[in-house]
């Protein structure tokens, strides 16, 4: 059991989670946001996509994602314990699909590299696709089933973190935080813009794309990444939703429809860096539209709920920074575009930090020590641009 | 003067407009509407373009289209300044442009029908086009200009005929009218769903869309006909918007952009007819995005702020509904795809009944009895389905 105060800067998906678990654990716990649950979490799609996101050269963090998403069913089912509310889990796995032959070419070259780390994945024809999931259009012409990557409600999820967190203790500072105190070289809390000063035994940034703005050490080492996420839901007569998760490549393009209870569907998302602008644009409306039509066409009848834009935190090599940032100071953040698959596993680190436990061994790649390390004052400016 | 009590029905433009003039005239009035500003008046685009929205076989609604452009300037000016605000009017013009060659023959339909009746309209050459507005794009080809099309900001306007009307006295009852009080035959009031009737010396229903909810007479006159718009605005160091209203045929597709002051851009609008629907779905955002941006190109850089669909009040012939439905009920609905274009002779026309005065002779094709004629009771109801 840990034992002080703990100051959480950040509401999103990896602060809550943080939060509910430390609290739980024994620490009084404050979270620091102007707007909980709101940011990229609230934006998400809540794809746990380890598999279909695996990357030649990321294999650090395929490694990590593996073991997080491993850890999700029970993740889900201790949050909604805690919450008395359910986190909206879907286990019905991913399909990949692709439409031209640039399309195909690059899920083959997937395929070639997943079988090569014993990740063998199963290729279909279009046909056999349109077997498992009837919504999926005749453009597709090729296609792998990933049994293994799921989705999440990232909105029920962030409300069952809230409530678990609440029910724990968990008070909340609804406040912007600008900064981290420190006394005597140790962090002694959170400085604010708004209200008094939150102080802390350990502070734990898990600002997303914000951080930079809280902790000098972070500045230029996390960036806004932002994505375009549009929200559907089934009209009555229109084509059901597939049950799968669908991640496609159109033309090169990828787009993502995670399905949703209640007829709902999530496709994502673009990806821009234009420092903290979250406007929702034409063109990337209409690309994830057209994409979207592409792969599945009965969505031309859904109705469109919402557009929205978020900011991932990015990091120079799409690992996260987990990990110890200065005497009394932890961090969480830079998830990227995993952050909601990562939470399980990233959780399970910080607790470890906070109880002074070794991490899990595929979250050691996340030391944020591989950028800071070697300076003299960690917590200085450490300019990566 | 008039004197008496009024209950309009309805605080779309058509109602808020009545409601202050009324007011003005010596009436005591009081709008029934559970939101007013929403709605088609709300959803609209804002243009005033008779011309360009002229048909064959449709002369009257073009000359009531002509007539009531003509007095939009000094009604706009008489609301401005009886707000003290402006109602956004803009003096542009409109261009009318066309992409493929079916485009360019329908256009030369146009230009030729306008010529027979003496409305002549400029036509231009695509690059004529794009030296009178440089954000047009080389798929199109060729054009007209009709310099009298205006257009107006419908959320500015609707705001200053709200305040115009509180100052001259205009009371509202925020709640649905459910149906017309009568009395000894005589309309009485308006009978509401929550909260007490309102009575009332004369009745008018502006209640677009919804008029046959209100009255029997009027179910199965007035349908509703959705149209989807998107509103957009220019972020820094995307093209500047069109100084023109621009209307263009795409592949057989109408679509319009109505610029706003700020940099603002209204594209309109999808046409369907499923009840009482109001859902934005994927394919009307589509079909706008795209053809807008065949005829705008810059716009893929513009900010998507808002997709919304409205209800506009269609009739049997597509012309309004302007006149007298009973001893004490007036009416002023049916307006279709031109509300806000015929306000200012709507708004004359109903005066002038209240009076006791002629309408303005092109209101006189608008007659309801021309669909209630002959009837027992000009009340009952009339089914046109």
């Amino acid at each position: 059991m840990g034992s002080g105060r703990l100051a959480v800067i950040g509401g999103g998906v990896i602060g809550l989670s943080c939060a509910w678990r430390a609290a739980a654990d024994g620490w009084t716990v404050t979270v620091v946001d102007p707007a909980p649950r709101s940011g990229a979490s609230w934006v998400a799609g809540g794809m746990l996509a380890p598999v279909t996101e695996a990357w030649p050269g990321e294999e650090d963090l395929l490694a990590l994602g593996v073991e997080s998403v491993a850890r999700w069913p029970a993740f889900a089912a201790a949050a909604g314990e805690a919450a008395g509310a359910p986190v909206g889990l879907r286990s019905d796995g991913t399909i990949v699909a692709a439409t031209g032959s640039g399309d195909r070419a690059e899920l083959d070259a997937l395929a070639a590299y997943l079988a090569r780390l014993d990740r063998p994945v199963e290729s279909l024809s279009g046909r056999a696709l349109r077997r498992l999931e009837p919504a999926i259009g005749p453009d597709v012409r090729a296609g792998l089933s990933v049994p293994d990557d799921l989705a999440v409600d990232n909105r029920m999820l962030l409300a069952a973190l809230q409530v678990a967190g609440e029910k724990a203790g968990v008070e909340f500072a609804t406040r912007s935080a600008t900064g981290v105190l420190t006394q005597a070289g140790r962090a002694s809390g959170v400085r604010c813009a708004e209200g008094p000063d939150v102080a802390a035994d350990v502070v734990l940034v898990c600002a997303g794309a914000h951080s930079g703005i809280v902790h000098p050490a972070l500045d230029g080492l996390v960036r806004p990444v932002k994505g375009e996420i549009l929200r559907l839901v089934r009209r009555p007569g229109a084509l059901p939703a597939p049950r799968r998760t669908v991640r496609a490549l159109v033309d090169g393009r990828p787009v993502y429809a995670v399905p949703r209870d209640g007829d709902g569907l999530v496709v994502g998302a673009t990806q821009a860096e234009q420092g903290f602008d979250t406007t929702v644009t034409v063109g990337g409306v209409r690309d994830l539209l057209r994409d979207v039509e592409r792969v599945l066409p009965g969505v031309a009848e859904y109705a469109l709920l919402e557009a929205a834009a978020g900011l991932r935190p990015g990091s120079p090599d799409n690992l996260p920074l987990i990990g110890r940032l200065g005497d009394g100071l932890l961090v969480a953040t830079g998830h990227h575009r995993n952050g909601i698959l990562l939470t399980p596993i990233t959780v399970d680190a910080v607790l470890a930090l906070l109880r002074g436990e070794p991490v899990p061994e595929p979250v050691r790649a996340a030391d944020p020590a591989r950028f800071t390390h070697g300076k003299e004052n960690p917590g200085a400016r450490v300019d990566q641009r």
